[in-house]
Order: structure tokens, then C-alpha cells, then sequence
């Protein structure tokens, strides 16, 4: 652990973020009983103050837990924290991952779903953007319209009406802060203050954090295997008026399924009886693997009463933050002028950027192209699951035919945590099912991204995650 | 007018927006009566029914107005639409004018307080965007840390100490969308639901948005030729509990003022006794005229009280969305888990180029350059101002030390939205002071961004200001 006298961050804090880092890393396992204080003082070349001060920021977040008379243990059970605390945490094991590249080989991540970077035509926005930014400056790159740039909602909303049988006109187009924005913006226009959203559960947290930041209430229906359960829908709705269902009916998150043709119908006609808005996240449909995708809910809707959500996250990457809300035109107009007071108005620049891409075609080469590579990942990571007799034996899983990840679940009761605990002391990261139910209640299953690894990382991942199966 | 039959747009959606674009261009007056149904669709080519629908639509958006057996007229007293309203037909108008460039010379504006980005250092932005956006996919370009790229956090963080007399460090930046985002996250963060932010009035229009969507409650403190009134402030405090105060010190919006060196001790005294919090924005502050400018609140505060807001907007291009609130870690925290929820994080791409513009020094150069532009255009507006006989008659003005823009006066009551209104007719735009006042009273001033025109521009302006003067 490298202290640097000469940083603006105090000594302690640089100690106590490193010790932290230790435990995050495994390196410094659950239960561990500390050296005393004065060890550590001469290990780290400090005095004993900044050890104890360290060591108290370290107990007062809970990484730590100090007893009397016996010493400072790292706590076991560590709690999940914050979705932002979380991200952080995950930002600072990339920075190391890379690190790590030099030193001890790569760590591994079957993540959320993502894209691979390495495939997106990068250089392509890149040139596109700075052809954008020389012509906007033209016009002054000024505030602009908070729906968007007109021309990428031109764009936009043929391309959607094309490829997903949609109705849209630039008017219906909202363009957002990749789809997030997009949750909270409708939540904010549409369920008033302190009313309902129903979503799925095992469901996406982070559209939960979107809704309930707008002011809205969560509740949670069960999903099966035809998607989210319409049953239980319907016992919510006859329990308190429901202003908005949150879905992700082409595959669901984090599961996979598709929400069944009959289902569909039930909830579209579901929404005109009990008056509700349908919130339909169709967060990476260009990525199907059978010859005949279903089209989103709101192609059979006109948008009457579907708001349509998109991104631009997984078809370039997850840090090209571009989506979209799509709905009727009253709508738009209402979530722009929350959208004003937001943040005023979306990066003009990127905007048009994408804009070029897709007039270009070079958008709709990358997403034909990446889907022939992530159909391949995909039958590479599932044959790999079925062939390993160690993996085999604890896991089970539907192919998906849609999507980045595969849903992966345990033939019988199995500590996830723990499972992915020892997976990352290996170098695998994988977040447990739980994060995706509500309450944390542990689930034997997990979400696995397959995407953004190539064929021999993916093989890597594999011989991990069996290594560190239960013995 | 040109009625596209192979638009999505509906043909009566076509014709409300072209006769409602007329009515902005000052081309069909309030008051006008229009041709009679029969009439209209001869001349557009279309159905009665088309124009009947499009005259409905008009008379549902205030446009016009039908009167029984008298016809329909162009609305006199027109209102002020919402912000996002008001966006959206700037922009239009933005389009116009670019189009009227061919046609009749360009339109002037004189806004905000805008910087010229013709002055920009936009070439090298999209080279450091390009840069930034190789070296990110690196690393995946995924989803990261939700307070910004570490490394314009490090930058950012020696800049504003340097240049500004701050105690920052990366850990108490976060990373924003504008400063407009960034008074969201400060509300939400550190203002109960419901509970007060004092702000100044006249004041900042947008940041009152921020705040009650953030779910707070405005109180308007008066503003002298001091700045915000301590002494109203205080009459506030004594009748309710008031959360935090958002001011603009440096040079107070839309007026231009510096808070006054007493009232800065004042309110750092009020805040601790009050035990409110200090929303400092700090909008333009690279642009100083005189050699010593005040430094900011929050240097004398060191992030106890203070949550310091700035942005590169001023510095770039209002269509450069990148802004960053300063404050105690722990409230850079919270804002973050705010963040996260509202659109997962900022644009790592844009955040990193800014970066490699600072350390550069592209943006200081860019500051230093911009800096005598600006105080030679602002010596020409005020002296072209004060020279001419016409608008010497009406107008006056302190020359502003600092910022963008001048509070212009005028001497006697004068109906300043009317004279807008003719000076848009001959091709001048600016916005009456009304709209940076509470509840829209009247003020016979206006604000007068000089900076993002060159000298024959401005001379221009100036000329069909006095063209324009009631007679």
C-alpha cells in the first residue's frame, strides 16, 4: 500500500481507503483479527494516530467492528451498500483491474449485460462528433431544444418505426441522459407524487431508484416464466390504484423471458380498464438471435398508453450516455419542461453525432455485425455452462434468444454470495441474484453478461466460476 | 409556407406551426383578423377541414382566438410560455435565423450573457474528445464513477484552488450536467422535502425550477445595489426556518451586482447561526475585468457552509454540459447516490477531454484570451450604450466589473416587453426583465449579454435597440 505524503487526502484516509480497497480485493478475509495498532503504525510507517483514526472511519462504515479487549476484526456479512456506493466500488476495481493487467493477469467480469467496447465503432463517433461540433458551433452551440437535436429525432424515430414497427414522429421523441434519465423523467411526468409504479421483482433496481426519486411508491410483482405475472398484477390493482407498470417485456430483467404473446394482450388491455401507463424498457432489442424478434408492447399501442424507453448504451457503450423516451406528444412536452429544470437540455454534440452514425448506416452495420458476434459468445458461455460436469451439476439456465446475459440458476439451494466472494478472490467478478430482488432476499441464481467477453475470456470465466464452486 | 404531404406530421399540424411561427416572426400581428376557412385553404392548398383543425389547434395554444360571427384573430397579449416552452421556440427561432441568413441578413441576439464560441477552443475539444474516447474504450467505457472522471476531478480540483482560493479535493467534487443540474442534486441533497431555499429576486429563473422540482419551497429576498438584502434575508429567517440560500455573489444574476464585502461576512455569519446551508453559484467567473476580482464565498468558508457550484459552459459553449458542485465530502456522497438514480453518471468521454483541455492549459489560454475579447466588447456595448443620444435618453447602467452581460435601466417607466416585441420585428431579440422577476412584475430593465457578438454586431444591436425605442 503506497501513502503519499504529499496528496490532499489525509493520511488516514488514504490508509483507511487502502485497507478497505484490501477487503474488497479478499485479500484481508471476513473475520480477521487486525495486528494491534501499534503494528501497523510501523508496517505503514505512520504514527499511531492516523492507524486509530483509520481504523475508526473503517468501523463507523462498517468494514471493521471493534471489541473490547479483543481488537479490530474486518466485519463478516459486509452489507450491500448504495447503488452509488456500489458504483464506486466497481469504478475503483476497474481502475485496479487495469492495474492488474501488468501484474497478475486480468480479472474477469460476467457483468450486467454489457457491450463489448472493442467491437462499437468508436473511432466513427469520435469523427462524428467533431464533424458535429464544427457544424453546430455554426449556430452558436447554444441552449438548444430540450426534447433533443431535431435531427437525431428525425432519424430516430424512422429508425424505430423500421426496425420495431413503431408509430413514432420526431415530435414524440424525448432524448435523454442515456435510459435512466428516461425512467425518472417519466415517473416524474406521469405518476403524481407519493402514487404507485408496479414493476417486476426480481426486477432492475436501478428504474426503482429512478421511480422512487420521483416521488413515486414501488410495488413489487413476481415474475415467472411467461415474464411478469399478469395474476398478480391484477391482485395489486384490486388492492390500490396503480398509476404506471414498469416493464421489460422483450427479455425481462434480469431473467431473460420474454413476456408471453397472451400476457401482452392482458396488460395492454389491463391499462385502458384500470386507467395506468404502461413504462416499456426495451433496453437492448437489437440484439435478438431468432429470425423473427416480437415487437415491443407500444407497436401494438400507438402509443395511447405505452412510453417507450431505449438507449444507445448497448449498441455503443455503457459510457455513451444517449436514450430515449418515446410517447405522445403531450407527454413529451410535459417531461421536456421537467427536463428544462433538470439539466436544461441533452450534449447537442453527441446528439448529432449519433444522428450521423445512423444517417451513415454505420449504426445499423455495428449492431448487425455485433449481434453475429454475441450470438457466437452466446452459444460459447451456455455450451461451456452445459459441458463442464462441475458447473452442469450445480446450474441450469433457459437459452436466451434475445439480449447479452443469461440467467443462470442453481439446481438446488446455494450460497450465491459466498459463491461469488470466492469467484472474485480468483479474479471473477459476478454480482449475486439478490441484487436484483427486492430486499436483498438471497436468490440461488445470478445474471451472467456474456457479451463483452471474447471466446478465450469467456473460457477463462468458466474455469473460474467452476473453480470456485462449492466443495 | 411549405406543406410537406409525405411528413409524418399531420397537414393541420404543419399549417398551426407555420401560422403560429408567423406570429413569433412578428409577420402576423396580435390583433390580425384572418381570412375566412375558404379562404385560407386556397391559398395552402388544402382542405377547409385541414384548416379548421389547425385554427382549433392555434385557439387551444393561445395563438389565436375565434370570436362568433367576427372570425379568428392573432391573440393580443400573447403570455410568456413555460421555460421548456420558451426553449423549444428559441430554438425554432435559432433555426430561422440560420435560414434567414441566405435570405433577408441574420438576426441579432442579444442574450444571456452566452459566450462566443467562435472564440471556443472547440477544434482541440473534439481532438481531447476523440483522445479521451480511445483511451476510455480501453478500459471498456462502461459505466463508472457517478461522481465524474477521477482525472477532471483531480485537475478541477487543483484549477479552482489555484484560480480561486478553494480548499478542494477530488473527493469533494462531483461532476454535473450544467450547473443546472448540479442545484438539483445540492436541493435534493441538502433540502428536506417541502422545506425553504432562499433566493434572490430578481434572480435566476432556472434555479427556482431546479429547486422546486428538486421538491423545495421558494422565499424571494429582495436585491439592492449591494446584492441580496441581509437585512430582508434576515426578516426571511425570523418567519420560518429556511433550509438553504442560493446566491450569486461574484456577480449577482440578472444584475450584474457584487455582493458587498459586509454582507459576504454577514451571510457566512447568518448561515452558521441559522444553520443554513449557502448555495454559491459561481456561474462566470473566469470573466473579470478589474485586476483584483473578489474571491468566492466559499473561500473564506471552506466547504463548511458552503456548496460552491460552477461550470465550463461560460467557458466553452452553452451546449458543453458540464458543470460540478464542491462540498463536503459526505454531502458529495449523497448527492452522488442522488445521481446515480437520476442518469447512473455524467459523460466520461466529454469529462475526460475537458481534463486534458486543463492540463493543457488549452482552457486557461482560452480564459485569458477570452477575457480581453470580452472587455473590449463590453466597453463597446456601454459606450455605444451611453453615446447614443436615443438610448442615453432611456437607458442606464453600471459598467459591469465582471460576467457576460449588462443590467441595463431604464430611466423612467417603460414597458420593455413591448419594445422587445418591436426590436424582434426588426430583427433584435432580447428578453424583457420580467421573466428573472418573481411573478413577472414589471421591471423597465432588461439584461444585455454582449459578449457573443463581435463589434459591428454589436453596433448593430445598438442601432435597432434605438430603432426600436417607443416614440
Amino acid at each position: 500500500m503506497d501513502l503519499r505524503r504529499d496528496s490532499n487526502v489525509p493520511l488516514y484516509r488514504q490508509l483507511a481507503d487502502g485497507l478497505a480497497n484490501e477487503i474488497r480485493r479478499g485479500r484481508l478475509l471476513p473475520g480477521t483479527l487486525l495486528p494491534g495498532a501499534r503494528g501497523l503504525a510501523v508496517e505503514f510507517g505512520v504514527t499511531r494516530k492516523v492507524v486509530s483514526a483509520a481504523l475508526d472511519e473503517l468501523c463507523a462504515q462498517g468494514w471493521m467492528t471493534s471489541e473490547p479487549r479483543r481488537g479490530t476484526f474486518v466485519a463478516t456479512g459486509l452489507p450491500l451498500h448504495g447503488f452509488a456506493q456500489a458504483e464506486i466500488e466497481q469504478h475503483q476495481l476497474a481502475a485496479r483491474v487495469t492495474d492488474a493487467v501488468v501484474t497478475a493477469g486480468p480479472s474477469l467480469r460476467l457483468d450486467d449485460g454489457l457491450p463489448d467496447p472493442r467491437l462499437s465503432p468508436l473511432d466513427a463517433l469520435s469523427q462524428a462528433y467533431r464533424d458535429a461540433v464544427s457544424r453546430l458551433a455554426r449556430q452558436g452551440l447554444g441552449y438548444g431544444d430540450p426534447r433533443g437535436d431535431s435531427a437525431l429525432r428525425d432519424v430516430l424515430s424512422n429508425f424505430v418505426n423500421q426496425a420495431r414497427g413503431l408509430v413514432s414522429t420526431p415530435d414524440r421523441v424525448l432524448l435523454t441522459r442515456g435510459s435512466q434519465m428516461a425512467l425518472f423523467l417519466t415517473s416524474r411526468t406521469l405518476v403524481p407524487d407519493g402514487a404507485f409504479v408496479a414493476v417486476e421483482n426480481p426486477g432492475y433496481e436501478s428504474a426503482w431508484n429512478a421511480f422512487s426519486l420521483a416521488g413515486a411508491q414501488i410495488v413489487h410483482v413476481d415474475v415467472d416464466d411467461e415474464g411478469m405475472s399478469i395474476a398478480h398484477l391484477k391482485e395489486c390493482l384490486n388492492q390500490r390504484k396503480i398509476s404506471a407498470v414498469y416493464t421489460t417485456p422483450h427479455h425481462q430483467y434480469p431473467t431473460t423471458v420474454s413476456l408471453s404473446r397472451d400476457r401482452r394482450v392482458e396488460l395492454l388491455k389491463l391499462a385502458r380498464d384500470h386507467d395506468f401507463v404502461i413504462i416499456e424498457d426495451d433496453y437492448d432489442s437489437e440484439f435478438y438471435y431468432s429470425t423473427c424478434p416480437p415487437l415491443p408492447l407500444c407497436a401494438a399501442d400507438e402509443f395511447e398508453r405505452v412510453v417507450y424507453i431505449g438507449s444507445f448504451s448497448k449498441l455503443l457503450a455503457p459510457g455513451v450516455r444517449l436514450g430515449y423516451l418515446m410517447a405522445k406528444e403531450a407527454v413529451v412536452e410535459r417531461a421536456a419542461r421537467v427536463r428544462s429544470a433538470l439539466d436544461r437540455l441533452g450534449d447537442p454534440a453527441l446528439e448529432r453525432a449519433v444522428a450521423y452514425l445512423i444517417e451513415d448506416g454505420e449504426l445499423q452495420r455495428h449492431s448487425r455485425k455485433a449481434r453475429k458476434v454475441y450470438a457466437k459468445r452466446r452459444d460459447a458461455f451456455i455450451q461451456g455452462l452445459a459441458r463442464d460436469v462441475a458447473l452442469a451439476r450445480w446450474f441450469q439456465f433457459s437459452e436466451p434468444q434475445t439480449g447479452l446475459a443469461v440467467w443462470v440458476r442453481a439446481r438446488s439451494s446455494v450460497d450465491m454470495t459466498a459463491w461469488s466472494a470466492r469467484a472474485r478472490g480468483l479474479g471473477l467478478d459476478f454480482v449475486p441474484g439478490d441484487r436484483h430482488v427486492n430486499g436483498g432476499t438471497p436468490v440461488a441464481a445470478f445474471r451472467a453478461g456474456y457479451a463483452s467477453l471474447n471466446p478465450a475470456e469467456l473460457e477463462r470465466a468458466l474455469r473460474l466460476l467452476a473453480e470456485s464452486a462449492p466443495v
